[in-house]
């Protein structure tokens, strides 16, 4: 038997029915089609459980189920046949026209009628995997036809599952929330960022929960900096029009800020979602803004050498593919422990992870000699899952000699069930109506109202903040280097 | 190559003598010429450096050698024709009369003959394995002798090394030492408690120093209590005679209070060994004497139900063969926390450990429940050197499972050379001058001084400080659980 002590919480999902919008589309296919398979062959979804696909692709039967067989083929889920036929089994599809009413009918009796021959109540999510563009048309859809049931109504529930990008700009994206807010209630919609979701985040979260000496550490007092990183060895990989509207800020901002506020949010005393909010509400609201420090004209961005002959990419494009950057979080907690950025694409091998860096010795032998920084404790996110505290100890043999070692973490007993994917996760808390891992309409705006003076200095003279280049496979440009070096530190 | 970091002092110590008075006893063949043989054949040893061992027994030259490889042979080490023969032409043996000025006269023209031979100057050890009550007459004829060079008089230097039992009585013990402090300066006298020369015990040390984290959180602040365990699996075997007059206090009580002071006494600015005894005196003069509370009565002590069958045991033994106590340490960093030790023989598997056990999450979900001490950094000194930090993690899985975990200390790099024993260690720091890990005059006294309680409540009234039996190969009496259950613990 795996040993496992004092907490234990199963999501176990009411029967209910799951829409995908933009079931062709590639986030479709990457992610949400090999997670919904997943949750369904680890029993994970609801015994009681039904898919509608719809999208405006006109596909029938046996089509969609060879596309559905390429899609999980192509995830590396080779899936048993038994398997398949029960996903088959779960699975429908409806051509969709998100401009016509017709398509809302025929959507609301389709629902219907599923819902009737598997005894469901109207418990559905619609996850809408389409464009921006779309979010709010679809919504209001939706509204008109009653298909976002009011939560206080019945015991019925509906809930609007979305993923960035929220936007391109503060105000398209306040736009965008505020037709989002207006029809569903905050509680009804479950924003994805779906680094929340990954094993070594949530387990970051555990460690600081049930360790009192690492959360009781995690602190000014301790800690000399943070560092949070993103690097990624693949370039744009062939989705330069997305890349060149977005830019890397844009497209990593929420996953590095999310990975702050796991790290070094105050925790709430409960696991209940709404409390979990408040506090990532009040350390977001303690970051220094960007504007208000020398950091707007400290940060570095790049732009890899290949990236402008990359398929699709406009000759003298001006878009980022990577940023660094330095903020401050004006609490007790951390009141002058600055936490480093670093997010690229073909910046070297794929690295994701958070970096707490202890202080030195302030005193006794130690505190004379140039040791590095001996205490960190490595959260290894991507690729490889790992916890690991480094520190130096005697080395062993004869001589007084002092040597770098680590602590990793292992866990004693059983190996549990594989770990769920970061989006079977995510679907799971959606299905489950938990929002911890989901990101609040308060989030969304921030994330632009901090983003928005640094795209701002971007688009200003480019001189003041220029683009500099990097080789292909390297950490990004020196300027970057240099941005952690004139503090006296370096990137790990 | 191995990496070493910042600080690495390597003991080279100048050619010398090393003389081994009680040379055929029962402490030389088991510790200490195994270790002068391990430290010539690693070549810690000074390249120039001889061996003189004394004893009563008459030995000539081949029964003397044979002797030897039967004690290298007895310690495993079964050496090298070459480095047995090397180790040999090292050595030489005199017949020992302790009490005849002769053979003083004798040792002297033996040494200066040695030393003529080999260009050395009057630098030497004379390490006394034989009873204590020869400590003081041999020390006496040694000065007579002009043996015991002052340390002002010329770059020549002479060292006393002794060790436990140091007496057995705070009276007694007092007179042995001012013998050997009145003759001897305080800075010539080595007293060995083996159990500083542990590699492990040595890493508490690095660790401490090299690791801001961990000293900074080693305080009453994160730590609940400490708790320290010498078990043994082996009983008397053997040294009944011995043990029926001292006792496992007596017998263990130094290297439990060496144990407790290497892992909580505050560390000095340097590596110099005045300046960490200045240190260890004032953790040893914070300890609050066990008279001063309640904790004289709560010390439990058994004898295992075996031990009076034992061959030259007294049918009604009443010598302990297992001790639990608690004592606090009245300084700011430990004031208020327990520290809990035990020590037995028969007591189940081998263990020797330090384990500091941190205090529990204090709000939020974790507060709320039974979990245990989730977070104990745990010293095992013996059988097998480890450190290890034990937590509690997410288990990994789609459930929000906690699960205990643990970390474990590896080097990165090569190993190192194998770590020397702890007595290889400790001669070698004798050799080199080096008095860190060796106990001062004060120590001495204040082991008697704490003792001394203990061992007048036991000499009183039997029924006020019962000795509980507990059955072979258990840890110790009910009463030791009941000790620290007490305080709402559990030994680890």
């Amino acid at each position: 038997m795996t040993e496992t002590l004092g907490y234990c919480e199963e999501l176990r999902p009411e029967a209910c029915g799951f829409v995908l919008f933009g079931a062709t589309g590639d986030l479709a296919a990457r992610k949400i089609i090999p997670a919904l398979f997943g949750l369904c062959e680890k029993k994970l979804a609801p015994s009681n459980f039904y898919i509608l696909l719809a999208a405006r692709t006109p596909l029938d039967r046996p089509a969609l189920e060879t596309r559905l067989w390429e899609i999980l083929a192509g995830a590396g889920l080779a899936p048993a046949p038994a398997a398949f036929a029960a996903f088959l089994g779960r699975l429908e599809y409806l051509r969709a026209d998100y401009a016509s009413p017709s398509f809302f009918s025929a959507l609301s009796a389709r629902l219907a009628a599923l819902d009737a021959a598997r005894g469901i109540k109207n418990k559905r999510l619609f996850y809408l995997a389409t464009p921006p563009e779309a979010f709010g048309p679809i919504t209001a859809s939706l509204k008109d036809r009653g298909l976002i049931a009011d939560p206080a109504d019945c015991s019925c529930w509906s809930r609007l599952i979305i993923e960035k990008p929220y936007g391109s700009s503060l105000e398209n994206a306040l736009a965008l929330d505020a037709g989002l807010k207006d029809s569903p209630a905050e509680k009804q919609v479950y924003r994805i960022d779906h680094f929340t979701g990954k094993e070594t985040v949530q387990n970051v979260l555990a460690l600081r929960a049930a360790n009192r000496v690492f959360d009781a550490t995690w602190n000014r007092e301790f800690v000399d900096h943070v560092q949070i990183t993103a690097l990624e060895e693949l370039g744009v990989e062939g989705r330069a029009a997305f890349f060149e509207k977005t830019g890397l800020a844009r497209d990593m901002m929420s996953h590095l800020l999310q990975l702050a506020a796991i790290t070094a949010m105050d925790l709430p005393d409960t696991f209940r979602d709404a409390d979990f909010r408040t506090e990532k509400r009040k350390f977001f609201e303690s970051i220094r803004p960007l504007y208000k420090d020398e950091a707007l004209g400290r940060a570095v961005r790049g732009q890899y050498a290949g990236y402008r002959s990359e398929p699709g990419v406009a000759p003298g494009s001006a878009a980022e593919t990577f940023l660094a950057f330095r903020f401050f979080v004006d609490n007790d907690r951390w009141r002058g422990v600055p936490f480093y950025v670093r997010a690229g694409k073909k910046a070297g091998p794929k690295k994701t992870s958070i970096d707490i860096v202890y202080r030195k010795p302030e005193r006794g032998v130690f505190s004379r000699m140039d040791i590095g920084w001996p205490n960190v404790f490595s959260f290894a996110i991507q690729p490889g899952a790992a916890v690991t505290f480094s520190l130096i100890g005697k080395h062993p043999g004869p001589r007084l000699c002092f040597a770098p070692g680590s602590m990793t973490l292992e866990y004693r007993g059983e190996p549990g069930a594989a770990a769920p994917s970061d989006y079977e996760r995510l679907l799971l808390e959606a299905m489950a109506g938990d929002q911890t891992l989901f990101l609040s309409s308060f989030e969304t705006r921030f994330l632009w109202e901090f983003l928005s003076p640094l795209l701002a200095a971007w688009a200003g003279k480019p001189g003041d903040c220029p683009l500099h280049p990097y080789a292909d496979g390297t950490p990004g440009p020196a300027a970057a280097a240099e941005l952690i070096k004139k503090d006296g530190r370096s990137w790990l």
